[in-house]
């Protein structure tokens, strides 16, 4: 075991952090509760967003960028908006940094602004207003933009990826002109997510509604995407909102109608952020590292050469430029990329940028089989003089630790490709177990109690959504709605918490 | 000539804003100096994100995100990038609002932060805190970063795309083990934003280094790419700065060399802005509007069906079926994309998301030709029931409004990739020439003032560089040295301003 890496079983939470520690994800910097998101956590974020970008743009959606500063006075438009968002926002209150005259050393803020200026929590105030001037008629909407852009959030608690001051996200807003189109859009953008989810970072998740207490501050319906971790606890993934007419009503999106008559827009909004890198890691990684999801791994594979004398070497790094031209073609194999500290690094996918590295920095093969081991490499390939000799490589797989000797004419990218897409079918296959086992019924109360506290995980039954309830549950047993699925039996049963008949079947969940 | 358009020779300035306006660009946000990329503009951002990423990548480069906020103590680490920066800082105080008890529909700043933070005017003192956490031996050199991000610099007179209080870049952030690594990193990365620039955008530029009084503040040299705008004024439109050791002595980036000292890293700094969408549209457009250089236009060419009667229609649209498949291929022409206005979308290309439009709304086909020929979409195709007897599509080109008609089985995606190309290659051509055309030499001052009051451009000419002369030439003609070209005679002349003998020729020119 790892000895830079606590056992899950030990602790969770550290465990977490030390994964992200060595697989070098990310770092705290020294702004609070701010992160620096290092290369290779970066590359995850860039999968993830090549991967829905083009889910977006193939369901019609354009991307666009608005401001990063939002008038403090936007806030206050919508009701609930203001009470969701105003507790918890970076204001910036000057526009220049100046000498103080006593200590020329020090600057201080200068040149103060007439209103103060929030950094975007989330933009459907700065949106609402620019939609506002570009529609005028239905022949206007829909509107289908994207942002992907970094918003704030200022947070007492943080924990890397999953809960930061600033974090990169993606925030969908669409205008329409029927509640009917701005339901089906919600929905639609909702099951992107859930397949995004599976498709491309292996976790299965479940679709549903938030209950009011849940909600987005100024919708009128929430839906969501729910993950499982590992620790049992659940994880908001995604989100997609019907926000009605809510955001229409105060900044006056509105539009002539078909029959000439002055009508509000029907808008949505919906966001994943660079929480789902914790989610894929609390998801998939285990006591030795990250193990990470094919289709989102920046190296795919990574090859090491074993060797005693200079003639051995000579022997080793000649078989595996061969192993080399065979997984990433002659023309790739011919252009090493630079990298620091004396790596071979060649482009397997020109599009993806995913790629295949030969280790030979002077360190220890040992050393080097942890090194990617903890960085979640999904192949990694040793050769030796035997090898050679045998015309082998001896291929490792990250996510079982199985091996198998391949013969050089094996190797060819298709073969690769084909490695990593069952890697990639086993692990979703593996979460959808743990998940489906995780996933306990409770008749009452007590039972769901029992539950959670033996065994965590998502605990089903019928339960009449109301603050209230959920406010007292959340207090005696932390867990909350995570969120009625779609997934209803029908019919009737006597809600856990008050007795009561009802025909909402709930999950309820300890969460992120 | 377009009417909501001013003429180039009218009003250059308000040529510009209309030209944004009509082909829907951006706008000013509520939020003084700050814009929104409506979609159409932030396609072409798009665009060029993907090129230069790829080619960040094949040199070797991986990207990362360092937080938005800095604290103010970082600036103050770097004595020239202090002076250069404090003064344009947008100031984050508080990190919360709460409601005016005297006023509570009222928010006012509250939770004071122990030191204010600024929103990022550029990241070198961020990301020199961190190198120097992440560096502690040569073999963790190189580091070659890049960050695609959002910064702020608090302007007084803005422009769309080209001066706005914040704007989107790429900055990359490199550390060596060597000087001459350092510069031989900076020199190449010039060569990746000169190629990008014609490549890319088809604007030839100048590659120079910038004088002491124009360099970057904290650089100990800055390197330029200069492109020529229309009316006769620079732009700069890309710099790398080889930072020497300033940095990494401010921030203490460290390292054990391979003689086992402790060495100062070198490293480098280079960006290009959403600055360059600005470049574009001033070195390529005219007088009716856009013109889109092809390999950054999202929507490449549009069929305008014309027809007078529902059978015409019927007719009419058959036929633009066969050509839409002809161009986009069988299986992209059965999938029609969602967007606003009642169009077919179709791509062109999966990978750049680059589309064809069948303008199908209910508006005259007059209005339809000059809606797109304002937005600068390379080609037209103008299809009516004469066209379809004839079995052809009237191909309309937007750089030079040339017509030809072309048989329907000529018509494939390599056709239309063809055409494309022959109109870059024509716009770089047409733009070399204006470059070469607009560079003048002057022997003597009165010179260089005549050839800039009577024709602008670049005026290339001897002079020794020198912080006191610029700013008297600069006060007395608006124009700066643009450069120091790499491309230099050799030889002594002498300089236009002292009459000193120097071995240095400049560009001066005025600029953006």
């Amino acid at each position: 075991m790892a000895k830079n890496i606590k056992a899950r079983s030990v602790d969770y939470a550290q465990w977490y952090l030390d994964v992200i520690k060595a697989a070098q994800l990310a770092d705290y910097s020294p702004v609070r509760g701010c992160m620096v998101i290092r290369p290779e956590g970066y590359a995850i974020w860039e999968a993830i967003q090549r991967d829905l970008d083009r889910r977006f743009k193939e369901t019609g959606h354009v991307n666009a960028y608005f401001p990063l500063l939002i008038p403090q006075s936007f806030l206050t438009k919508e009701a609930e908006h203001v009470e969701g968002f105003a507790m918890e926002c970076a204001v910036v209150t000057h526009s220049k940094l100046e000498k103080d005259p006593n200590n020329p050393a020090v600057l201080r803020p200068a040149s103060p602004l007439e209103e103060p200026l929030i950094i975007r929590p989330t933009s459907e105030t700065m949106i609402g207003h620019m939609y506002a001037q570009w529609v005028q008629s239905y022949r206007d909407l829909p509107i289908l933009i994207n942002q992907w852009a970094n918003v704030m959030r200022w947070e007492m608690r943080t924990r890397l990826f999953l809960r930061t001051s600033e974090f990169l996200w993606q925030e969908g807003h669409t205008a329409h002109e029927t509640a009917d189109e701005a339901q089906a859009e919600t929905m639609q953008m909702l099951d992107v997510y859930a397949d995004f989810a599976e498709q491309a970072l292996a976790i299965p998740v479940i679709k549903g509604r938030k209950t009011d207490a849940e909600k987005f501050p100024g919708a009128d319906t929430t839906y969501c995407i729910e993950a499982l971790m590992q620790d049992g606890k659940a994880l908001q993934a995604g989100t997609s909102h019907n926000l009605g007419q809510n955001f229409s009503k105060a900044f006056e999106i509105k539009y002539l109608g078909r029959d000439n008559t002055q009508q509000f827009a029907h808008t949505t909004s919906w966001g994943v952020s660079t929480r789902l890198i914790g989610a894929m890691i609390m998801a998939h990684s285990d006591d030795d590292g990250l193990v990470l999801p094919p289709r989102v791994a920046s190296v795919v594979l990574v090859i090491i050469p074993v060797f005693k004398s200079e003639e051995e070497r000579a022997t080793v790094m000649a078989f595996i430029d061969k192993i080399v031209a065979a997984l990433v073609g002659e023309k790739e194999a011919s252009a090493t990329l630079r990298t620091s500290g004396d790596m071979q690094s060649y482009f397997f996918d020109k599009i993806t940028h995913q790629r295949v590295i030969v280790d030979t920095r002077d360190v220890r093969p040992g050393d080097k089989q942890y090194h990617w081991e903890q960085r979640g490499v999904p192949f990694r390939i040793e050769v030796g003089p035997r090898d050679v000799a045998g015309g082998v490589g001896l291929v490792k797989r990250r996510l079982d630790r199985s091996k198998e000797n391949v013969q050089l004419d094996q190797f060819s990218p298709d073969w690769l490709r084909g490695k990593l897409e069952d890697v990639h079918t086993q692990m979703l296959e593996k979460a959808r177990l743990f998940l489906s086992d995780s996933t306990r019924t409770a008749e009452t109360y007590d039972q769901m109690k029992e539950i959670l506290e033996k065994h965590g995980g998502f605990v089903r039954c019928w339960f009449e959504p109301n603050r209230d309830s959920e406010a007292k549950i959340k207090t005696e047993t932390k867990a909350t709605v995570r969120c009625i699925p779609f997934d209803q039996p029908g019919g009737e049963g006597k809600c856990i918490f008050t007795g009561q008949p009802t025909r909402t079947q709930v999950l309820f969940a300890e969460s992120y």
